[in-house]
């Protein structure tokens, strides 16, 4: 019944509901047809390359649960590969939703194999990061890259099973002219940005993948990669946030989802960046509007820019504001962001910061079943049931390893023992309720 | 010229700038004038109990600099002074504006009193709890404590220096008769407040805060003590927040905000507790109408139930959007929160969570001087200027820690190493610029 060569969104417009698209129903609690119209109007994505083989699928946009990306990937400072692999079971251990390969040191071909055997779940990468590495070995310089090099990188990656890829397509030569304009304090934060922008003004050309688009819907089509377009200007400081070359890279991108749409290819958006509280609601509806509901992809968003070192919590209070305003899919962000390569806690502690934030949205967007957690949870605490309380837990090994350390004799916690208010209120307001029912009698 | 007499909020009125108020206007950056107007009409309080000695005072309300709150103390499994003293200087160390010493096991008295001398900043209690033990130990039960006892203990804490004090003077008979109507998932989960309500239930009489508040009025008023009134039926689970018994306490903390003003008395309001994110706005918004301006004081807002663990994480989104929406005043929440007593380090962890909290929200509440902060760091970090940024970060030493740790040879960080956005933005950015401009010669 269904069509292989059909990526999903063509699945979706055809009204075959594939098995990914069932699992994804199945496990959202929502009826199959509610997310077949959803995929077909492009506002979900199912980014799942069949040559990733068989894993499992993950349904991100609108109506779903919040979805979390763990980015993990070597440096040239710390190329191993074991160091990674470690990070990606801890990132699955950690419930991530998806994982992203970053990786620009050592082996890289090597290490994204790796990954793509060992994560059972959607993996996005960077292509750019392989083309640019390639282009210094072989040509001698980033700027030396030619559009060869970056679709034949890309035709790689996608035979290979990379579910999902960043491209920077809206990083236009009218957007740096918007940059130069501007004036930021930090003007292009993001790596492939950058790579991107020294190539157009050292080759004073457009960008490859804005001017040959079709080309990359082509490969995209063909393995059903799932475009993530990227934001190369997103603003890497407060005071930088929401200004015209921000914008001006957005609106293109919004003209390249309706490209991919026509085209049968997933796609999705990603968004800023450092952003102030009160610009968050903004920037997140607009991008809805202007990329037509799109799935929009946020990294942070970063709400001050004086915390590094802490930067999980700071990612966590702009991510839950962003997702309560429509934010599908949030980036994590690490303790070590804007100081070096994130260690295997930093993982850990990435990874549940993003959750928290992802689920505190979900509480209040309606999504299924998320408030019923809380109310889970706050009933084996009433009971002081601390074992369900464990299971309930977003970290059930941290939960574990705080009560262990901190041992009372009594049945509450070592905070306020038998000063315990569950406990005490328990016994009299329980206790009060019979004296007063059998004084009625 | 200043009448020692008089409280701040009466010299205030009175035109009279303390010296106390003075400090307070330098270091929030705004005239004194403006402070003297806020104290006058009770929108901010300066709490300094003159027994206290030579504190740093640290004004708390409207248009000023969002504080931050550190709860310490003891409890019956982990009596320890040492161990609280330890806390107290961590949570000096990491720049809390004010302390409160909740201590409930072993020598309260003498660790009260060590926390005094060596917290040269505004400290708070919560009297009841010393009320309680007592009441234990000299009747058999916290129900058996009578007016006396608590009056006696609150003037005691006053002579020694309290600056401010949490009284859960809004739990009346009226709002546990809407608790049991209302029908919660966690009933009471204020600790003073559960106190009350076994008394209230046991002995069929009224709150004693309730109904001799006057007397409360007259320990405050003489050694001005600022009144914090406790909310006791704060929401302790998702699902309760907002409901009837909350409001209808408020509505009487309102009442009694009312007739601390007209005894000359500085007081501020204290909230939720267990809030949905889209709940919060509305929460912040009620509290500054009913209680006529004055500060508010909030616990978290914690926006979800099921992250045991990452408490502090969980307050910092509540904290950044309850300040956003007018909270004046944060009270931190350590990881160990809803497990245990909290440990040293996470009291750092708690500290610094809050105070990034405040920090996003100060940005955007347009706080004189708190935007400027991101734009220096992020100016330095835009040059790769690493001491720099240290010195701006608000917690450099884990900063220190985090970039010895990852150690690189690149000038920029391990993240990235030499495919630094940054570096190679400027590299090619700039160099295109002045060979445009040479180009244009």
């Amino acid at each position: 019944m269904n069509d292989t060569k059909l990526t999903q969104i063509e699945q979706a417009r055809k009204g075959n509901a594939t098995k990914a698209l069932k699992q994804v129903a199945e496990e959202e609690g929502l009826p199959a047809d509610q997310i077949l119209e959803l995929v077909a109007l492009g506002k979900v994505v199912i980014p799942l390359n069949p040559n990733h083989g068989d894993i499992h699928p993950v349904g991100i946009g609108s109506q779903l649960r919040t979805k979390v990306n763990v980015n993990i990937g070597t440096s040239e400072d710390f190329p191993e590969i074991e160091n990674e692999l470690k990070k990606t079971e801890i990132a699955l251990k950690y419930k991530t939703d998806t994982i992203m390969d970053l990786s620009t040191g050592g082996d890289i071909n090597k290490i994204r194999r790796k990954i793509l055997d060992k994560a059972r779940i959607p993996l996005g990468t960077v292509p750019i990061y392989q083309v640019g590495i390639q282009a210094i070995e072989k040509r001698g310089a980033i700027v030396d890259m030619t559009a060869e090099d970056i679709f034949s990188v890309i035709e790689e990656q996608a035979q290979e099973g990379v579910d999902f890829m960043t491209v920077h397509a809206g990083l236009t030569s009218k957007a740096i002219d918007r940059l130069k304009k501007q004036g930021r304090i930090a003007d292009i934060v993001s790596r492939g940005g950058a790579f991107h922008l020294a190539w157009i003004l050292h080759n004073q050309k457009e960008n490859p993948f804005y001017e040959k688009f079709d080309r990359l819907l082509d490969i995209a089509h063909k393995y059903d990669v799932t475009l993530s377009l990227g934001d190369g200007l997103r603003p890497g400081a407060i005071a930088d946030a929401s200004d015209r070359p921000q914008f001006e890279e957005l609106l293109t991108l919004g003209e390249l989802v309706k490209r991919s749409w026509e085209a049968g290819v997933q796609v999705m958006v990603e968004g800023p960046g450092h952003v102030p509280l009160d610009q968050i609601d903004m920037n997140m509806k607009i991008q809805k509007r202007v990329c037509q509901g799109a799935p929009f992809y946020v990294l942070g968003p970063i709400v001050t820019d004086i915390a590094p070192g802490y930067d999980h919590i700071v990612s966590a209070i702009g991510g839950a504001v962003a997702a309560w305003s429509g934010a599908d899919f949030l980036c994590y962000v690490t303790p070590s962001e804007h100081l070096g390569l994130p260690t295997h806690d930093d993982v850990r502690e990435g990874v549940i910061a993003s959750r928290i934030a992802a689920h505190a949205a979900d509480i209040v967007k309606g999504v299924s079943g998320a408030a019923e957690k809380d109310s889970a949870i706050s009933k084996a605490r009433r009971r002081l049931d601390w074992e369900a309380q464990k299971k309930l837990a977003i970290d059930p090994y941290k939960f574990e390893d705080i009560r262990n350390q901190r041992q009372t004799k009594s049945k509450a916690c070592s905070m306020c023992g038998d000063f315990c208010a569950l406990q005490m209120v328990e016994d009299f307001l329980n206790s009060s309720e019979k004296a007063s029912d059998a004084s009625t009698e």
